[in-house]
């Protein structure tokens, strides 16, 4: 993708920086000792966006003020004519050539762009809903097989519905969030009756997660275009994932306490306008879907993924993982037509995941029950030590960006390290 | 039950009606051309709480106003102490021999107490999070039985884990809300491919609502002690469900299109305060429960339900079915402490679903996939007509009461009306 324009913002000039003025990704920070406001990233600086929107450099915007909040639902509501009217004037205002409104004002420059390093990132937007899907062939496959056997492995509803589940919103955090190990039940093979006590499996799930900013009504099913139409942007998701509570409780209704603990997003909702370039179709269909999932175009990104895993106290973290975001069957938009055909309401603030992305070599895999098949297969980390699963102390960083021919739109990273288990009771 | 007390209120002084002095449920309505705001139902009356609370009448409430909000959550969220402190200042504004503050002065008599029928009833408090449980032993076995076969019917789980999922919280609606049917992908028996359209098996579930109050913080297991504490109160709930798109969708990751679509709440939130004298203790354990699912006190309460099924333009509506919520497996406050022992954060307005409450007869089933037997066995409704499963047109309505000696707790009645699907695309 050559663009080839450029921000007066010097740390965003540079191929390296994760935020160049093609990205203008949406987040929530706080300044030292001040309230929690919207602001984008450029290069290594936060725009506040409340700052501009008061001083009116962002247009008329009829619903607002939205950025003095701290959460993005009130300006993700507002659609997509809101969404292009900021970015046109965020990318003027940002750019070399551009309108010279922030550029040349030295005092509203050293008001409004802060350096990242000194600000506080919290959560972007209030989780309304969670849910979590299922789309990676090769992960359903993998899961498959070490939970059913490789003859029952891929479900036979799979190749037809986007399968997903119901996950629990109020656990989900912002990247450096430290989360306990989970509390569980979990039955030890061949024993009689289960055990209680901290999960001894516990993983990773590399995921996308898209952002529902516009809302649909109860009672209104949505075509494939019309739900890609109310995608805000996307971010990177880890499902901490308990195996062994997991395997014990999810027959008949799903996974629920393997997973309900904690789920971590990157901080910075990457808008889907600035993905646009980066689009790719969904792999060719293994079975003709039913007319409601069709989709309009490419509905993928071509967005390479990093796992990230380093112990507490080791000299630098390993990449245990990569892969691709085109890997996944069915597309962010074919899951939200799919959660809204039978009239599930959407809203402003629904976070939907991926399911894991898996590639189709085992460096690729999105999780440690794959990329060590069960633990029987440890990975040597830097300096070492071998892992299975999550070790207490240990931090996991997904990390994800698209490649331009001059630039990148990074997602930042999605970090969580893993503190012992509470004690109970 | 033998109480004596008597409300002033003449309605409320009826062995009949379902909200005497002893129950005091809360709810939000709107008078005409009026904002929403919160109330309690007393007879056939609505009690204006922003009025009261206004007219200083329910004592210091520090984290207060409470009621002229629409929702009910920053109230619950306040704690038993404050709920004990305002069900006092109530029971005596409104007992015969109480204070006369309300009852002697006619001005505020006029402007706080509305006749029920003249208002507008409202979801009494904004949903969090949504979760489902699985907690009576008939309907896990009858189900069992239909999807899987008797000789698996109880998963070897359901004697150790009170099971549950996360549901959705966007379209829990309130009693009288009319429902779409669902649109989604079925399977038909032998059929090559799924096919699209109409769900042909639409359901009830008859089952409790247990309301969350007093939040819980993230990493923070709770006792079946904590728990009980944290429970506002209970109301009915009706956790729709189509059982074609279920039985395709279900597996591996539970039900998701066949129950997003609605779930109908009743009106008003009976406080746990007035269930007290209606505990029961919970069957005998078929297996020892592990230590952190142990109840300190009788968890299951006395409660009698009902199901009742109306076609369009039927002259009558029939009762289907007569059971009781003593027939649960798991308490309230065994499952929301299931839910939070892995660090999950537990929110004020967090709904779970106790499950469908089966009786341990036919005539006690709770859903009409049970009552019918998979639609082998049709029921005869009043005036002749026969159902399967529900038909366009038929509202179905649930109620329930705790019987005492002197007073009934009434549960009001939770009821919906199904409408065809939608047109689309």
């Amino acid at each position: 993708m050559v663009d080839g324009r450029k921000s007066w913002v010097e740390s965003a000039a540079t191929h390296a920086t994760p935020f160049p003025l093609q990205n203008l990704p949406y987040g929530v920070f706080s300044p030292p000792g001040a309230a929690p406001r919207c602001g984008v990233a450029i290069g290594d600086c936060v725009l506040d966006l409340a700052g501009l929107e008061a001083a009116g450099l962002l247009g008329r915007l009829p619903a607002g003020p939205f950025f003095s909040a701290s959460s993005l639902n009130g300006f993700m509501a507002a659609g997509p004519a809101t969404w292009a009217q900021v970015r046109e004037h965020l990318t003027s205002l940002l750019e070399t050539a551009g309108d010279p409104a922030l550029r040349e004002d030295s005092d509203l420059r050293a008001s409004a762009l802060l350096l990242r390093a000194e600000v506080t990132l919290h959560l972007p937007f209030a989780v309304k809903g969670y849910s979590d899907f299922y789309a990676g062939r090769q992960h359903a496959f993998n899961i498959g097989s070490l939970f059913r056997g490789p003859e029952n492995a891929l479900p036979p509803n799979w190749l037809h519905i986007p399968v997903g589940y119901n996950g629990r919103a109020s656990t989900v955090v912002v990247s450096g969030t430290e989360i306990h190990r989970p509390l569980g039940q979990t039955k030890p093979k061949d024993a009689e009756a289960p055990v209680f006590g901290p999960s001894q499996r516990l993983d990773i799930e590399l995921e996308m997660g898209a952002v529902v900013g516009l809302p649909s009504r109860m009672g209104r099913p949505l075509t494939v275009q019309q739900a890609d139409h109310m995608i805000f942007g996307y971010v990177l998701l880890n499902d901490w994932s308990a195996r062994d509570i997991q395997v014990w409780e999810y027959q008949p209704l799903g996974p629920f306490q393997a997973k309900v603990f904690a789920t971590t997003i990157s901080p910075w909702i990457v808008p889907k306008t600035a993905l646009e370039p980066f689009r790719v179709a969904t792999p060719p269909r293994e079975k003709p879907l039913l007319p409601y999932l069709s989709e309009p175009g490419p509905g993928l990104y071509d967005i390479e993924l990093e796992v990230w895993m380093q112990p507490d106290g080791a000299a630098e973290a390993t990449r245990i993982s990569r892969t691709n975001a085109r890997h996944l069957y069915y597309s962010a938009a074919q899951q939200l037509a799919h959660h809204a055909i039978g009239g599930c309401k959407m809203e402003s603030g629904d976070l939907l995941g991926s399911g894991t992305v898996s590639g189709p070599d085992s460096s690729g895999f999105g999780s440690l029950l794959e990329l060590t098949w069960a633990g029987r297969h440890p990975l040597t980390l830097a300096g070492g030590a071998q892992r299975t699963f999550i070790e207490d102390g240990d931090s996991l960083t997904l990390t994800g960006w698209a490649e331009g021919a001059d630039y990148r739109i990074g997602f930042g990273t999605c970090e969580g390290r893993i503190l012992p288990a509470p004690e109970f009771p």
